[in-house]
């Protein structure tokens, strides 16, 4: 605290504001001799650009990242790494109209109790732009895993009332939903435009899995794996629950059901035959698939009419204007993705020190 | 990290596993001058003590608190305050038979995983007597935050598939399973006793509810309030799930739905009409009441017989004798209580610094 | 660690390589709603500027700062601030030929016995340069304790062996070596321009004195105030020592000549009748001056030629090209400012939370 | 911060007050599998204890620690570690004839100033019984550092004007003032003893030296070796200054003298020629003995009649009862030391991270 920096050994602080100069990070810890270039990050990036179609937002940000720091050569440093994308497209007159208003559903009057000042461009910081910031960082945090034979992969499963049926991985990068179901994938995009058709937005689920953790992840007590994971994905705008393996199914449960039998498997490594426990027991990896879902809300800019008042207490109606999502869950996916490589990234770095 | 130590202002760090010589808690940063006696910290810890009723595990421990540091004729100094309770009943000759089990459920194995050692008497520090700790400290800090006006209360809403139907605040201290629904009563003790009747255990899920805090509290972007409290509840053991607000369900609602209006009340403050947002947008408290759950998976340690693997790799059936809680939701109440407080008091001092 | 960030409350995380795109720092924790131009940081910066005479090194550096984010309206928002400083003059070439030589005094080999790799352009990230990131931090720093009165100045002691004999503040911003005693300036430059002559260099003691801190800051036991100046004092370049109040000669005292004597002043504070302890007692500020000495080893590159080896560790000779200072001191003496004026505004925030 | 831990993944927190129940000290992040009695770590606390001869104070606590969590069958389980010394000798009452009084040289007021509070009974948390829980975890770190080879030896250098002449390290341990020279041992002893005759006090030097410390770690910028060293060396009560190497001596001299050649050893390593670095170039580790210079003020508790003034203000005389050390300077060592090996252990883990 204060609150804009995350990890401990692979630590990221972020910066900027929606329409200020730029958003970017610096990440402190990254290990030396990795290779690295702005390229492999800009590729994660363009996961989570605006613009790319119809069901996104309109802005059209470019949003290239420069390296600014810890990079020699294409490798890093060992030194901090900043990474910088410049805000070219901000448009800050359709907000100067509302400045004094609270926007129902958003953090504005949040941050006026707090700070006693807002940048109202935008969001200013509450801005769903500062997830740039995190999923640049996640970028290299990514590499590092891959490295190591561990892939994190997120979908959405769920839009609205709309829920997948399968879960095909190879399905998920060919469509802009990030859909892991082909056969639901109208049905998903249907329940979006219904939303957009009624000025209105459509909340939905995100799962992410990371697939060939090593077991001995997590530090009990406080920063257990499951903690750190709750604590970066409840970061993450719009985001209001998370769960691990079966969650709140869980609690319906007999122990019986919810125990998975440990076994040794074909290859020798020890398991469980079932994982309703999302990979986490006792707040340690068990080597198993970390499984996560994390409740996305429907986008609170919404077109249609609102009611809400201005600064002075004076109840007024409030019509939203600019370029929203009608349902913030594709872009949240590639989020989703970077925090949990940020955070096993620091596990793993951290998990190194516990025997000399 | 290392992961025993939460908070940073008001910074806790424990420590004991559960059957050796004791468990207890250093907490640094607690303001001076403070009245403080044992008596007050002895009156929360007796809320998740063992051994209430039939209901809950028959260890007979008296768990008094100690103090052994930081209080000087009743008021506390401002230096660190150590309370510590001594493990007085611990019974270990149960769990060497089953040493080298890997116990379903539980972490034995990844504790192994990650340490190559584990103090498998009691579940050593997976114990949830760890819990005790927190529940120490959490005294003090809801001490703090009453004198503040900030009431803090959990109580089980469900229980198995059972789930109540009325808050009724004043009736949860008056039983021991924390229901806050007198007509519920019956039928969510019936659920346990069913568990436990067929050897088998049942999970459940906890609602806590913190009053009158203040707008403002909760540091953008990756300490918001409600990203720490995610962190604080899914480090209790047996957590699989937390939400905020209405959490998973606001992933099923249009945007129209979900945003909360915002109104001048009565008493002049500023508010919102409806609070599905739980009392924090953007991470920021915003002068609603908190509202959280919690989905606790049921007790895995059943009488049952199950199968599992031992260190060797081999098979065998496993029978887990001992006291254990057919459902542990009663006694984690008071410890979820104790960990939002812990959350609350840090980003009340922290955000005493937000203004000069 | 990972060693970039400083502070706690009022938190700082630097970057940049001598000679990569650009240095810059992140301000997180800055009490949102103070005044801030770039021109008020930017004066901070010229005092540490390159190129200012002939006692300082020649790189014409213009080292204009800019605010990438935080400040909005001139008012800072509470989110973090960050300022970044493009490197424009950079001339790698010069390093070019000695790039697989080790300097002697520098951390060339250090650096590449801890990463494996190194940016020889410059010093890389161990170059004084990275300083300026801190002198402009400090000066948002300085700002908010000039605001509570509390003022800091430093200024150079002693050069070689030569000493100042009395101290005038007022003369210390007149003079580019930043000496505060006008007759003994002309003797404090002519050492340096001796070693100059010689192709060497030297080295000197700054002196720095904080005025007005209020008694009660520092945290003990282990940050207390003095220690965290120590670390402050220490983590910068060419600093090999530091000491608070009479220092070492307290080492050669009797408890009689070294002990304060408490007294009520006219004022009606109470202080003390001396100041050998230089402001601070069991590591927390009594309400009398702080004062700090810091040892500056003489600039390791100097033109004279010198043994080394290269990194096959083959004997070599090394002249050592660039535009160097012969003695850093003139130049330290803003960044020591800047380390203290940070130091304190953490602790000024931080005891914000003793009392309730 | 607050301030009573020290070390990122070596982690201690302290707690105590001199006259309370007991001091005692958690080390989070000891590595699992260690062998370790509280035998070893009795050992380390000797050295500090008081009553060991007439040169120190005549307190008589046997100070037995005991180890209350994290240790398993003589191993270390990888949770925390507690270890707890009982306050059995502790008298009281000479204190509370002068509880109103400030003592010269003490942190009576600035506590006061601080917290508004003050556990007068011998110092309290001010007093120098706060770092036997430094000797305790320092007695780990220790173990650790000697497994890889790191050697760590204090040893007084000067008391009051008197300086030894040569070091021998196998003479240290044999004389309880902890001297490494045996022909200038009496001269040093009878300066303590002038001291005391005339009712005072006396200060002196401590050097400590690391052995076989591996280049490479420090973490640049503001996590340098020499940074986090002068942080845990000031923190040490009565220390007014640190240096590394030539300290102060190296800010008289020129670069050419100071510079310390780069060479290729007879084993293959390379090094320095010299070792005026003391070890520590760039805040980095270079593979040579790092040398440490402490400054130790004179006790401030002291028999002679002093001035002082109440709590109201009001001049008074003072006259300091109680068992006070002349010269703290031989049980300063094993602190010091202590203090050295946490910061050396904790660099170590952190460079372990630093290569993929």
């Amino acid at each position: 605290m204060p609150g804009n920096t995350f990890g401990e050994l692979f630590k990221i602080t972020t910066f900027g504001e929606s329409h200020g100069k730029a958003v970017g990070v610096i990440i402190d810890g990254c290990p030396a001799n990795l290779d690295l270039s702005s390229e492999e990050i800009q590729k994660e990036l363009d996961k989570r650009r605006p613009g790319q179609n119809l069901l996104v937002t309109q802005r059209q940000e470019e949003d290239r990242v420069e390296i600014f720091s810890g990079v020699f050569e294409n490798k890093t440093l060992g030194t901090p790494i900043t990474l910088i994308v410049f805000n070219k497209d901000a448009q800050s007159d359709k907000y100067k109209l509302i400045k004094d208003l609270y926007r129902p559903g958003h953090a504005d009057y949040a941050y006026e109790a707090k700070y006693g000042i807002r940048d109202w461009r935008g969001g200013g910081r509450a801005s769903g732009r500062e997830t740039l910031a995190r999923v640049a960082a996640g970028a290299i945090a990514k590499k590092i895993l891959n490295n190591i034979g561990i892939q994190i992969i997120g979908y959405v499963i769920q839009i609205g009332k709309v829920k997948i049926k399968k879960i095909d991985e190879s399905f998920v990068d060919s469509n802009l939903l990030r859909c892991p179901d082909k056969e639901k994938y109208d049905e998903l995009v249907q329940e979006i435009k219904n939303a957009q058709q009624e000025n209105d937005s459509v909340g939905g689920i995100i799962e992410v899995v990371a697939h060939n953790v090593p077991a001995g992840l997590g530090e009990p007590v406080f920063n257990k794996l499951s903690a750190d994971l709750a604590q970066a994905i409840m970061s993450i705008p719009a985001v209001k629950g998370i769960e691990i393996g079966d969650g709140f199914s869980a609690a319906t449960c007999r122990g019986s059901e919810n125990n998975d039998q440990w076994i040794k498997k074909n290859d020798g490594k020890i398991g469980t035959k079932t994982n309703h426990a999302g990979g986490i027991i006792g707040g340690i990896s068990t080597g198993e698939d970390i499984i996560i879902h994390l409740a996305i809300k429907p986008t609170p800019s919404i077109a249609k009419t609102q009611k809400t008042i201005n600064r002075n207490g004076e109840e007024t109606n409030i019509q939203i204007q600019g370029r929203h999502d009608p349902c913030i869950c594709p872009r949240a996916v590639p989020v989703a993705e970077a925090m949990v490589a940020l955070v096993l990234v620091n596990h793993y770095l951290l998990n190194k020190i516990n025997h000399l």
